[in-house]
């Protein structure tokens, strides 16, 4: 497969429904160097996400019985936006865990929402029973090549807008967004992979040498608790050899806290997770190594303001 | 005074101590148009101000008794931060109702902070009198040559970064932001000013003919409720027959909740001003005119992620 071709076609593709979302180039954070940032948690429904969905809805045929997915909030959110905007019925199964934030925001676009006890992994295996059942089509959240193709698009977009970093930070649940990332990046710029310690599926892949099973908790795990990394995912770390670090929950509460302070920007923990390698020192870029940290979700589990 | 020259040199002149802040075009808010908007509010220290402040700094002997300025919280926190930055004392006067995130984000600047009881008004007195006695230097919130061009150069900044607008939106509290503006721009593109009912300074000048005293409340007011029009101002929406319009206090709420939900941006009631021109309604835009609105400020009243 031709990824970089792909996430050009992708780029092309998806570019009428997506947001070029805002970049920036931040000092602050405690961090002794700026930091370029791509806000892509303002993207439509808060997470780079959608670009996946589209890319998928808009690059094959749909059935009749319209579309399944099973999604620890984000992934389900985006899909069932891209339905609705597309015209297509959705059924999206969440785990509880996913918060009543996020359950509303799908609930808002109109999908046909059920929530699942327990982890992502029985979401998931509820999305795949009702597949089976009727024909509707899966969108996986990160191990199907048109969802990581479409979040290709946003490093490629980044790069159209000026991107000058040696070095890119991206926070890895099931790695759709860092596949994707690699895929386009080819080695042309360092990656550098962010897990929370406590789901570190990445991390547990490449010292097996194979996807294998973790437990998942804490506070990111609504949004980066895969169970097991996707395999294009780690097919791609491997290749290109990719560092991966973890942090801590409170590395990525301190960050979010940062974030807040230093930028206004206000995040979910999984959006600051790419954030905290730098603050926790996990990551220590090189004397002169430009830093480059990938936004890459904002659905706080509560309405900020609506304690105001 | 050649307004332009000075906002060019200003520009270049703060440049090392400012952020540029992220522009992008966000679809959504519930408008059947797209929608330009420069997140300003991700400036140090949450608002435009330090744009005012620095270019003051930098331009004009600081004497050794330093800065003084009275400020509902987002003025006295970019004096703060730039006399910091700069090395310069500074004493702030800030009314009570700014509220204790602000007066703690003063504070955190490392400022001289005296909380004054009532409106801004009394703060300013304050200011005055510390000025007379001491000789240190007042940097006026928005009615001074010095700050109404460094506030100038976030519009010249956004037309670097490729401004289509013809029609750009801006919240007035004294009105320091906009005099800067309408400088820049000089008729090039319209600009809407845009008030709350409750501190429509702007508004109520422009009918008397001059500035006039107003009564200011609302919940916009620490950040907008200048009682009085700055001259400067005036004297540039009078030259420029600018449009003036006003929102209510829940058009704004609305607005605040719509850049959250649309576009997870969490900014204070000024930063969702101008866009609450658009959502209610209060200035409709021609069809293909094209809009852009300045997100001014961030700074809510407690820290949101304190409740988590």
């Amino acid at each position: 497969m031709d990824w970089k071709t792909e996430i050009a076609a992708a780029k092309f593709r998806i570019a009428p429904h997506l947001r070029r979302t805002p970049v920036a180039t931040v000092s602050g954070f405690g961090l002794d160097h700026p930091v370029e940032v791509k806000l892509e948690h303002t993207q439509h429904t808060g997470s780079f996400k959608p670009r996946g969905a589209f890319n998928t809805l808009l690059s094959q045929e749909v059935p009749k019985a319209g579309l399944v997915a099973a999604s620890g909030g984000n992934h389900g959110a985006a899909v069932a936006y891209a339905a609705a905007k597309l015209g297509h019925r959705a059924r999206i199964y969440v785990p509880e865990m996913a918060g009543p934030a996020k359950i509303a925001l799908i609930r808002d676009q109109g999908a046909d929402l059920h929530v699942v006890e327990g982890a992502y992994s029985n979401a998931l295996d509820a999305a795949r029973e009702y597949e089976a059942e009727t024909g509707a089509m899966q969108i996986h959240a990160y191990d199907a090549p048109a969802t990581v193709v479409g979040q290709g698009t946003c490093m490629a977009e980044w790069e159209d807008q000026g991107l000058e970093a040696d070095t890119v930070l991206i926070a890895v649940g099931g790695g759709g967004l860092i596949a994707g990332a690699l895929a386009w990046l080819d080695g042309r710029r360092k990656v550098v992979a962010v897990e929370p310690e406590t789901c570190a599926a990445l991390s547990a892949a490449r010292k097996a040498g194979k996807p294998v099973d973790v437990e998942v908790s804490g506070v990111a795990a609504n949004a980066l608790g895969a169970r097991r990394i996707g395999s294009i995912c780690l097919d791609h770390a491997q290749a290109q050899d990719v560092t991966a670090v973890t942090v801590s929950d409170d590395a990525i509460t301190a960050a979010q806290h940062a974030l807040w302070k230093d930028a206004r920007q206000l995040v979910e923990p999984a959006g600051a997770t790419a954030l905290a390698a730098l603050t926790s020192g996990a990551y220590r870029p090189e004397k002169d190594e430009r830093i480059a940290i990938l936004v890459c979700g904002g659905n706080l589990p509560s309405d900020p303001l609506s304690a105001d």
